[in-house]
């Protein structure tokens, strides 16, 4: 019997691996070395759906020679692959928003013109610090029908049990690995460390948090007002309760028996999609269940389209996170941005921003000289000021615009300053404090269009194109500001200033329940009080068609220092999705400082007549 | 009287800033912008010694100024100078046997020819992440007459008040600056960091720790069998039990009632001296009370010279620890090694250790071609092999020589691995688990003579170069052994196996009162015990007119796998400076599996005839 099974058993094998060569041969049937194909089969580099090898060295090959032979598609099959961070490219990589380091990718597009990742429904499952992709001083990009996850995330979540004076109680799941050492939670990937512990650091990998946040197992969005932790990235004191079961050591933590609390990552590592430098880039039918940074950060870059990109936890109901940081973010581009249909839900923060970035003048050695630091320190070692660019120069405080100048030199000093010359000097009133920005940056005309934005922490989305922006269709469930409009000079140093915005036929479905902003759409803190009746930072807004389902009083539309917006045919609707916020009921339009706003009467009335 | 003595003392500013006029001329009398200058003076850079502003603006711009015109001395003048990391010269390094990681340096000395800078008796202190010198891709350099400390240092000291089951009570003074956070113990640089806490990283500095080691005050020297506590990069749970008095709840950590207890830092980021592909480097007269890493660590370089160089803590008496890790470190270095006239003391690791790196082969791919890995963390992004270079390959447990091979291309994967193809097929019995080293490299003739090396944890020195090697006319006051052959493929990847030894004329002053160890000279443990009996991996070791003080029965010479070993003309004594070491009574010449052994009947007569 056993002999007989064994012979089937070679039969089969032989018959499999043969069934392999002829399926191999017909899914790289169109691969050949020589130049002129047009598509290369990952199946062709000895890679299979369903393996549970490493990936990684055959997709660095599969691109290396696409780059090489300018082989323009790079095709998958239905099913799981697997990638590890070993044998994977290399690359410091200064990212905005997220942390600088030397990272791990596995599939790296450096360098391509004309290049398509086509997933045709492939997983792509990570293991460890490895990001799944970077996109680089390339152009015509474009990563279509495939979806990315993690064996084990870069946060962790834990069901609250009890919370009293003196902490939390948690009950643990064999998803998030964790060990209490030396009195304190640390979170690992749940493989025995059997190196010997010695001078030296170790290889062993952990999971590092800095934050917690409670979020609702029910509604599966964050907890209904929950405030952040932050500042526990050395740590928190716990203590084993029980299998699974601890209690952390730290006070007054924001959450209810039955919430589950977030470790967030006290890094921004490894975001997904990481797109510098490029043009022409879009990511289509793209599902990511998880990201250690942002889902898709975008930098000095031209034209990228987003169409049907979904940032959402994994199926299955095992996690609330998906992305730890922003669903999407964009820097300093220009040309088109463009987001249709996708779905940014339950990440760790804002669905979008789109901003450019400030530097601070730190001094005026010459009439013709600054010099400038990035003040963010994730934004050091973006070196954006170059040799023949516009700079704005504003005031910090207000935005207010201080002058232009053109620049001549820069001279890196390291990757926080840099001295910079102009062509011409100076204006006499540009000082120390001030702040400098590419002028023709941040340009890009925006489109977000039937999109679902939702269940995440903090706001939906961040304006702050110079560009003509259009923002319809869409549908915001957002615990803060549903569209904020930002910009600072004193904190975050992101540039901003909208110029030309239409918010159109959006549903805002009983945004505000949690504490990030108190107004579904309004301006941010980013100026100075004393300088917000004089600024006029934001212009230009009409906002029309809307639909706005608010639980309580709330403010519809709050901001300072616009100038030029229109509120009219919108719809308003009361309902009882949430308790009221705590505190003194908010007036619907809160303007100040602000000229040329006009609010329709028709939709004045709809709001004074609501229900209270 | 008020107004007298303001003028008396605006006359007298006069007269200083007239002074120090004159001074700044005559000190900076052969400067000249013209080239063909001999030296500058950093006072011509506008830097005074005492003036407490940052200088490392002005070091860097006189640096820049000697490497372009090449001016070839940088002269300073007695005193006290103050440097910051902000505006500091900044690399990506891979320094062997400490971190990797973007520096900030203070001493930038890249790609020179010819340079001296006399410090002339300068104290130079450093404040924060900022590296002293790096000697990168120069020759003919020479550091002399300077002193490096630090404001803060990467490591913290505390007070053992209690010893307890449960953990340990500390009292720790103003210049180890610390919070309980969260329940955890983390040291800061006692700075009030006042931004908002946020969802980014704070920029807030903190020394994080990883390991913790107790010194006894009055020997100030490591506690006698003290051992140490690693794994603690994770934070180690503390309650305050007083002002500046905290209870760490750490069980069964290796201390008693009024020891010092040192948290050793997480990491080796900050290393005093790094020289690498550099040759002819000398330090002369330099004093470096604190690194955050190794004193002085050279790779790849050839002919290092350090004369009167002195690793010690700062005086005073409140530290009892100098650098965190090795006082030097010599990896695959030629030429010439030169040690004279140094001390080594209280630094947190051995004073040094000449040595090469193996590589092991993870895969052979094809008779020509293996994949390699730089197993040790520490010695990742160090690509030392290169085309045209010889190969020595030897199994990796047993170290013995399996064959040759010369490189005729590498490519590198990332940091770790790299592939290498060889110019003829390799012999059939090299396999997955061999290692590799350049069999070129690690050759330097050595010299270590009159040099003071005590009080520090571990070992005294380690020596691995295959170069002709003489240590005389030195004093070790060692913990562990005084004098170690390391070497092996298993676990630290050290390249060793000394060919021609000469140790004379030194003084073993009661070593071993530590657990490193238990010879005075002795063989460590690379090599796999199975394979002990064939090995024989350290050769030609003449040990003469040494004198051993011993404070118990101690192994004097504790040997396995050496061909050629002659023990002659040594003096011992007892003392009676500790408590013997716990144990069985060990034998004074442990030798086993080697060849060639020839102790001296009257040294072995004198050993026996110890009083016990």
């Amino acid at each position: 019997m056993t002999k007989k099974y064994q012979t089937h058993a070679t039969a089969t094998k032989f018959c499999r691996l043969w069934i392999a060569a002829i399926f191999t041969i017909i899914l790289a049937a169109d691969y050949a070395s020589a130049k002129g194909v047009r598509s290369l089969d990952i199946a062709s580099f000895g890679v299979q759906a369903g393996q549970k090898t490493d990936a990684t060295p055959a997709v660095r090959a599969a691109l290396e020679q696409c780059r090489k032979e300018k082989v323009p598609r790079l095709i998958f099959s239905p099913g799981r692959y697997d990638f590890w961070p070993d044998q994977a490219f290399e690359k410091y990589l200064f990212v905005s928003n997220n942390d600088e380091g030397i990272k791990r990718i596995a599939f790296p597009l450096v360098g391509f013109d004309g290049i398509e990742v086509d997933g045709r429904g492939a997983t792509f499952v990570l293991h460890g610090f490895l990001m799944p992709f970077l996109v680089e001083h390339s152009r015509n990009v474009r990563l279509k029908n495939l979806t990315i996850d993690y064996a084990r995330t870069f946060h962790s979540e834990g069901k609250v049990l009890a919370v009293s004076k003196t902490g939390v109680d948690l009950e643990i799941s064999d998803d998030y690995p964790y060990e209490i050492r030396n009195g304190v939670i640390v979170f690992t990937d749940g493989k025995k460390d059997d190196d010997p512990k010695t001078s030296v650091r170790s290889k062993e990998v952990v999971y590092p948090y800095g934050m917690l946040l409670a979020f609702d197992p029910k509604r599966r969005e964050t907890a209904y007002m929950a405030q952040d932790r932050f500042g526990l990235e050395s740590g928190v004191a716990a203590q084993a309760i029980g299998p699974r079961k601890v209690h952390l050591s730290i006070e007054q933590v924001s959450a209810t028996v039955d919430d589950i609390l977030v470790f967030g990552p006290s890094h921004r590592d490894i975001p997904g999609f990481v797109i510098s430098e490029s043009a022409k880039v879009t990511l289509s039918s793209v599902t990511l269940y998880h990201a250690g940074g942002m889902g898709v950060i975008a930098q000095r870059s031209r034209d990228i389209e987003l169409e049907n990109v979904r940032v959402t936890p994994q199926p299955g109901g095992k996690r609330i996170v998906s992305a730890t940081a922003d669903a999407t973010h964009f820097v300093n581009c220009t040309g088109k941005i463009q987001m249709c249909d996708c779905l940014f839900e339950n990440q760790k923060d804002d669905a979008t921003n789109i901003h450019g970035l400030y530097a601070r003048i730190t001094g005026k050695p010459a009439p013709d000289k600054i010099t400038v630091q990035l003040m963010h320190p994730q934004q050091a070692g973006i070196d954006f000021i170059l040799p023949g660019m516009r700079l704005e120069i504003v005031d910090g405080p207000s935005l207010t615009q201080r002058g232009e100048a053109t620049v001549r030199a820069v001279q890196r000093i390291n990757k926080e300053y840099m001295l910079v010359t102009v062509t011409a000097p100076l204006p006499l009133q540009v000082q120390t404090g001030d702040c400098v920005a590419d002028a023709d940056a941040n340009t890009a005309d925006v489109v977000i269009r039937n999109c679902t934005i939702r269940n995440n922490r903090a706001r939906g989305i961040l304006l702050g194109s110079r560009g003509k922006i259009v923002v319809e269709g869409n549908t915001f469930h957002s615990p803060g500001t549903a569209i904020l409009f930002e910009g600072d000079g004193r904190f975050w140093f992101e540039q901003a200033g909208v110029r030309d915005v239409t918010i159109r036929g959006n549903t805002f479905d009983n945004c505000n329940f949690g504490v990030w902003g108190n107004a579904c759409i309004g301006v941010g803190s980013g100026i100075s009080p004393e300088c917000r009746k004089t600024s006029r930072y934001n212009r230009n807004i009409l906002i029309e068609n809307n639909f706005f389902r608010v639980f309580g009083p709330q403010t519809v539309l709050g901001i300072y220092s616009v100038d030029g917006l229109t509120f009219r045919n919108n719809r308003i609707e009361k309902t009882n999705a949430y308790p009221p916020r705590p505190g003194q009921a908010p007036t619907p339009f809160d303007i100040v400082d602000s000229d040329n706003v006009h609010i329709d009467p028709a939709d004045q009335l709809l709001i004074s007549q609501l229900p209270k």
